[in-house]
């Protein structure tokens, strides 16, 4: 049995989620509380020295990052096409993985946070970053239909939620057609769950 | 043939230099002059749209991201230790790929563009996360002789150029042992290369 350590509105868990509801995967999920600090906690630390969910824990191993997870997921599934075995196909898809760990993350996440929960940092240079992320997935994404390659991959997984709530930075999706377009093919995946189990406002 | 687009000082494109050298391959070396801005040029955001420095081109497949060109490297070689193809052990390397990316690039290659190059930022803060990154890498080191497993592999890569020349952003090695031990290990791997072809005394 898989165990995700996890926040609901934590775009880098909701990757996670995301990817276990497409591979259809049943998991238990413990809440790790960041506005209580629950990950600055010594028994939290033992799992993630980084100190942040989401962490992954299988048949006692414990694997931490989000990025990680993802590989290790997409890798033990039969569909190829998650985290291909070909080394130009594998490459693609890593190199997004990278846009999502730092563009995306240090750009659209953190700009969500600054606006949405308080965070300490720079707005402006957040939304400056963001654009910049936006911008590099809108011109890949007028290239072909996913990130890497003709089939939806991590890289996709991985990009996804934080555009998906980019508006929460206060930065808008209008000017980019082809991300909406690419919005709507991974919500039309089979299997496909939202961020937050019922809408804020259910 | 294979052609890196390169600079030699530049931490990022020692990954790709040092497992090309640990795996006895042959490329073709272009210079892109960070100080001149040659990164910024047309020509060269046609490559990389990111404007950075390493590019790997071979048989007219461009790929660009020290992380995403060591995968592409490592997937294609036959010692499979450098990326390894089971779930656990590749998530392992994907891990510390992470941290190179995050930590080690935020912090340690920060601090040292800061220092050597007078890039702006915030010194103080890029050491601090420097700290963290070479903290959790000597802790990880204290388990196991290399980042990821038994053996070594491109996570032990994508960290090691910037904790090289750590004191380079004011940061000391001193007082993580692990580390230096594992420095001479890397250092002692057949073919190692140094950063500089030659030494800045020479």
């Amino acid at each position: 049995m898989k165990t995700l350590y996890d926040m609901e509105r934590s775009g880098n868990c909701y990757k996670v989620r995301l990817l276990l509801a497409l591979l259809g995967e049943d998991y238990e999920q413990v809440t790790v509380d960041l506005t209580r600090g629950e990950q600055r906690l010594e028994s939290f630390l033992a799992l993630n020295p980084r100190g942040e969910i989401p962490v992954l824990v299988e048949d006692g191993e414990v694997i931490w990052d989000s990025g990680a997870i993802l590989v290790y997921l997409a890798t033990r599934t039969a569909d190829r096409h998650w985290f291909p075995d070909a080394a130009l196909a594998r490459a693609r898809v890593a190199q997004w993985l990278a846009v999502a760990a730092n563009e995306v993350h240090h750009g659209l996440a953190a700009a969500r946070a600054i606006r949405l929960f308080g965070r300490a940092g720079d707005l402006a240079h957040s939304q400056a970053l963001g654009r910049r992320a936006l911008t590099l997935l809108d011109q890949q994404l007028a290239r072909g239909p996913w990130l890497a390659g003709g089939a939806p991959s991590i890289a996709d997984i991985a990009c996804y939620p934080y555009v998906s709530v980019a508006e929460d930075g206060e930065l808008s999706l209008a000017p980019y057609r082809n991300l909406a377009r690419w919005c709507r093919d991974i919500e039309s995946l089979p299997g496909y769950a939202p961020m937050a189990a019922r809408p804020p406002s259910a």
